[in-house]
């Protein structure tokens, strides 16, 4: 089953917002095992967006249009459907006291506008709008199908798996193309995506092999007719994804026939993958799917019980901006010292008159941010973001330190490429993923409360 | 002049990336007086780009390539381009030269797949590669033109500007189509788009009859033929942006036939929509184009000679964080308390012991900031992030205060909409404008230093 995107709107065209839904729907697609071979934009003018739709359903099986279903005149993708389908639009007595009803539940008065918003292509069928006033619909063309749905995200988002994904799935059943396809993502932190692919070459051969091994005994099986569906067979995949600022995520995708299969598939990777990670680089993986590295220290420091309280130089309050980010962080994040001159380094932190950019002054950071906040553990940081140089050290520079409640004090110095958000970005992570290891190194049982 | 614009990876079809550079390419576009009716994404696949290029190409006076001029043996838009010109790929020896001299200078060896990326159709221009190692590309089809330039966004870009907008400005000026282009944007806070285009419908109405009135002169001058260029007579636009956490932007866009006199219709215009929305809701412009809140905010304590420390609760670092942001914040920026235990609030800042979530905590944040940070202005902020409320308040209940040279005290009590994120985003620019604003109200002479 291949299934174009044609996201409508000249917003799109000019640039004045980037096509996320297309993001997002192509996502969708590859997660229920549905190829997308096209996307394609076009603008609010009805030659164009009929030109858009003949050629999709030219070179693909169906089509999910996004967007152009709204009430003001620029909204024409209901027409542009008719017209491809050849068919007249036909008001919908229904969905039309649906939308009265909004407006009156509102006190507002409905425009003629809003009543397009009933018309349906004579054959299609509706997916009820339950956020907005704009159905969705279902267009037959031919053997083909049309599906519509409105450009406003989470309308869209709500449509698709409520009403197009089951018609999908139906659809490919018919076909016997339907499979559970998943994925699992690892994130790490430290080390390069050709580091990540070295140590995961044995898995990436073993996994090609198996799927080989399928293929072989597939084609066999079908005769040897050479006609293979490479995705029929189980199968593990694993890509690597650069996600910038957050790391690189290590991607297992798994297909077969149920969800239990593909459960058990990902489960048993994931274990391979997390070895032969932690032979190489010790603990990298900071998380899993939607995981962030600030959710991964919540986990620890609530683990052992403890506080935290950070003292910040170039990072500017970023850490601490991360750290609140997680819900619930009052139970573990003290707060923080944002040391920007000099001045508040000595004033506040006690750290002592000399050099700030120092392996000594992010030690004395750490301590202090310790002391002052009250808290169990002390995190500092300091270094040069850029663009000058200060105290004689290049942009990149960053030493960090970490107070623990044994009075243990650990300090690194770091080397961080970029340009000034960059730097500052790539410490804050790096100083979290350092109080993450530290935190895991030590039993539990050796903590204070 | 059509320009299609097709993105190559079937990374963007997966959803794994957004295709950010297709909306900013259509934006440069529309900036250049380019038309572009359609884009289109396709995968790494040499039969569906052939398919892809003819059909944009079939619709449209050129194309631009974005993606898959990489060294890898997925990147095959050379190849599609070479079978869709119908010729052969020519190695090139100059661009070879400068591939293998790019691996020597980084003392790394050059693989054979690194050498394909001096393949050029034959026929073709060459774009000169000044970042990476992948050269773009001009080639003719026909009267029309393919261009090709990288995926990779900053070399993409830096491309387009050297190699593509001055090929197409001749082709324009080629055709009579060239005129000049140019947008000004001013940036608001603490107004609603309905409320902005209200104030701004009597500039609205009057541009639109301006237009209106060209359009018939043209028309007249042209024997009343109709086949009017509706962008032809000189003309300003004004369009809304709602851009979230960072405010809404009125566009000002003007169209003429020389660079004079663009700038002078910019000008005006941006003179009579200052005066408009000041009669209306006062200094809500906090700046132009790309300046941001923290800039703003930096450049009238720049002119004031002010330092300023921050206290925050809610937003955890994030108004220190953006502050931060500014190259050259050492100059102004002295640091901050995230406070965001209580005890941490009465500890360092000596707010009293009492409510958190009040105007009297807000002040006296404020208060502690100035002092404890040494600075000549004290920002706080506390307020209910949310999920759950606190102290009896909802979720976006927030209050700022500001403590100033004179020892002035300044509070206000914010509600503020949306989720967690969203209510610390918008506390975070909202007590950022609310310093910028009282800083501007004050006259400069009355300020200590």
């Amino acid at each position: 089953m291949r299934i174009e995107i044609v996201a409508v709107g000249t917003e799109l065209l000019l640039g004045q917002i980037a096509d996320t839904n297309s993001a997002w729907l192509g996502e969708q697609l590859a997660a229920a095992g549905v190829d997308s071979h096209f996307h394609q934009a076009v603008g609010d003018n009805h030659r164009r967006i009929v030109l858009a739709l003949r050629t999709a359903l030219a070179r693909s099986d169906g089509v999910i249009m996004c967007g152009g279903l709204g009430p003001t005149q620029d909204d024409i993708t209901r027409e542009a459907i008719a017209e491809v389908m050849n068919v007249p639009l036909v008001r919908d007595p229904a969905i039309e006291a649906r939308i009265e009803g909004f407006f009156d539940a509102r006190g507002r008065t409905m425009s003629d506008n809003n009543r397009r918003q009933a018309d349906v292509p004579a054959g299609a069928g509706v997916i009820e709008q339950v956020r907005g006033t704009a159905p969705g619909l279902i267009c037959p063309v031919g053997h083909k199908v049309v599906y519509a749905v409105p450009g406003v995200p989470h309308e869209m988002a709500e449509m698709f798996e409520r009403g197009i994904l089951p018609d999908l799935r139906r659809r490919m059943g018919e076909a016997g193309e339907e499979a559970v396809i998943a994925s699992r993502v690892l994130r790490t932190w430290g080390t390069s995506e050709s580091g990540l692919a070295e140590a995961l070459q044995g898995r990436i051969d073993a996994l090609d092999d198996a799927l080989d091994a399928a293929l072989t005994t597939a084609a066999a099986t079908a005769g040897g007719s050479g006609a293979v569906n490479a995705g029929g067979p189980g199968a593990v995949t694993i890509a690597f994804l650069a996600s910038g600022i957050e790391g690189i995520k290590v991607r297992l995708t798994a297909r077969a026939p149920t969800d239990a299969q593909v459960l058990a598939m990902l489960d048993a990777e994931e274990k391979e993958v997390r070895t032969a990670l932690a032979d190489e680089f010790g603990d990298i993986v900071f998380g899993t799917d939607d995981q962030t590295m600030e959710e991964a220290v919540a986990l620890v420091l609530l683990d052992r019980q403890l506080s935290l309280g950070v003292a910040e130089s170039l990072t500017g309050g970023l850490m601490a901006s991360r750290l609140v980010d997680v819900p619930g962080a009052s139970r573990w994040f003290r707060g923080g010292v944002v040391a920007y001159d000099s001045a508040v380094k000595h004033s506040v932190l006690d750290v002592p008159v000399g050099p700030v950019v120092s392996e000594a002054a992010a030690g004395a950071m750490a301590t202090g941010a310790r002391r002052v906040l009250g808290a169990d553990v002390g995190l500092g940081i300091t270094g040069v973001a850029g663009p000058d140089p200060q105290e004689g050290h290049p942009p990149g520079t960053v030493f960090v330190g970490l107070a623990l409640p044994d009075n243990q004090l650990i300090t690194r110095e770091l080397h961080l490429p970029g340009d000034r958000p960059r730097v500052r970005q790539y410490s804050a992570i790096s100083a979290l993923d350092l109080l993450r290891r530290a935190l895991l190194d030590q039993p539990a049982r050796t903590w204070g409360g």
